[in-house]
């Protein structure tokens, strides 16, 4: 039976609306996904949401009464709400009508099968959660194993990114490391190290990937480092004919796995 | 000589704050750009800004100065002002150090020369400006001739579409049109319009592009309404693999962009 809650002041709505901040996340441990499709996409990977917060006027939607089913048959708690608190946990003008907290899962290097997957990647210091976000649906999408965040990336358990992972981020797994804590792991077994980079003349197309293969992107403004560069089994170029020489390191970084997975359905 | 400016509520500073809303950015016909990278690329493209807004501390920074000279050479002001204002302006609070304004253009459809590439960009009613200005970019990367926006797209002279298109959108051609519009201009001449869609089973690589080839991108979330679907010479499939059957809609144009780049290059 769901929780009613009226007033903003009330602890558990505020210790909610604090994982809209990093630092929380990391206290609590938990982070936020709104609206129903993710959640919904949450719940068909396994990951039930241990608090979910919905808007009243939507208490007799079908798909919503599923969602609160489930949550409270794996021992979480319902809570229903005003839409303003909804508004007020988001921080948004238009809130979408639901709020699921789940666990920040913990996978490390150790954690990963390489086997499971064929294509991986990896990103150096990314920084905008957008980015990263859009590269976990990508990665969804083309049968990736997991996403390895080295150094100093922004955090995956953001609102934005969680948003534009749009639920991949709940089939995906997330590794948060090092770059010579992830050389070292990787070079413990099979493995072809590609890095995407400017000072290159090797099209990306010229090369054959061998499974399993890692595909490194650098920082969005910055590239890879020299010796990130150096730690590649290959460093390939995707060919530009325009006046800017770049491209958004989402764009890059699909372009390069749709051309793996290319290579291995034909 | 640039002119000196401390005070916000200068006339000057408020009309180019208005600027950051597509209301007053309609009125003047301006819109604007922010960082010198940005401003840079303009200047390369031959659109010289009418005024530059830089930051006081910067104002012995060789590129910008050369900036400046080509703006008051064009007739253009420069105006140097306290970090504060730009702050003010731009509305963050690390703001880039100079902010450009330039007119917006006016491209109609019949100002395209259709010959001039052999590939264009067409999106139907797309909703976030920074999914159009990665677009932007990825259009200048393959050389395409230049970006469709079909009904109720947003606005590409926003800051956010102008900071995510890293100036390509200097480079762009733009035109803002209707559906049937576009369809009437598309087929009074050369033109293969390939629609992307879920609802096909025809694979990306199967299918020979004629050049010019027209890429039509629906909607984030509702793709391409069913008559414009029918409009389509061919509509394709991106493969995937995942959960979520889904791609972010800038990955899944860069993806069909670069397929046909790559089938032109073999």
């Amino acid at each position: 039976m769901p929780r009613r809650i009226t007033s903003f002041s009330n602890e558990t709505i505020k210790r909610i609306r604090s994982l809209e901040q990093k630092k929380f996340r990391r206290i609590e441990n938990r982070f936020m996904a709104e609206g129903m499709r993710i959640v919904a996409e949450a719940a068909e990977a396994g990951r039930i949401a241990e608090t979910l917060v919905f808007a009243e006027d939507l208490a007799e939607h079908a798909l919503l009464r599923r969602l609160i089913a489930q949550c409270e048959a794996a021992g979480g708690e319902a809570i229903e709400v005003p839409r303003e608190i909804l508004h007020k946990i988001t921080g948004k003008d238009n809130p979408q009508a639901l709020v699921g907290v789940f666990p920040i899962p913990e996978t490390r290097l150790e954690d990963l099968d390489r086997k499971s997957s064929d294509l991986w990647t990896v990103c150096q210091s990314l920084k905008d959660p957008g980015n990263l976000g859009t590269i976990l649906r990508t990665n969804d999408a083309v049968g990736a194993g997991g996403l390895i965040l080295l150094d100093q990336s922004c955090d995956p358990w953001s609102v934005e990114a969680v948003r534009a992972s749009m639920g991949a981020l709940f089939t995906q797994p997330i590794v948060q490391t090092t770059g010579p804590a992830f050389f070292e792991w990787l070079r413990a077994g099979p493995g072809m190290l590609v890095g995407t980079s400017l000072r290159t003349d090797h099209d990306y197309q010229d090369v054959r990937y061998d499974a399993p293969t890692f595909i490194l992107m650098g920082n969005e403004q910055h590239g890879l480092p020299q010796e990130y560069e150096d730690a590649c089994d290959v460093l390939v170029k995707i060919p530009m004919r325009g006046k800017a020489d770049s491209l958004n390191v989402a764009v890059s970084c699909a372009v390069m796995l749709y051309e793996v997975l290319n290579q291995r359905r034909r």
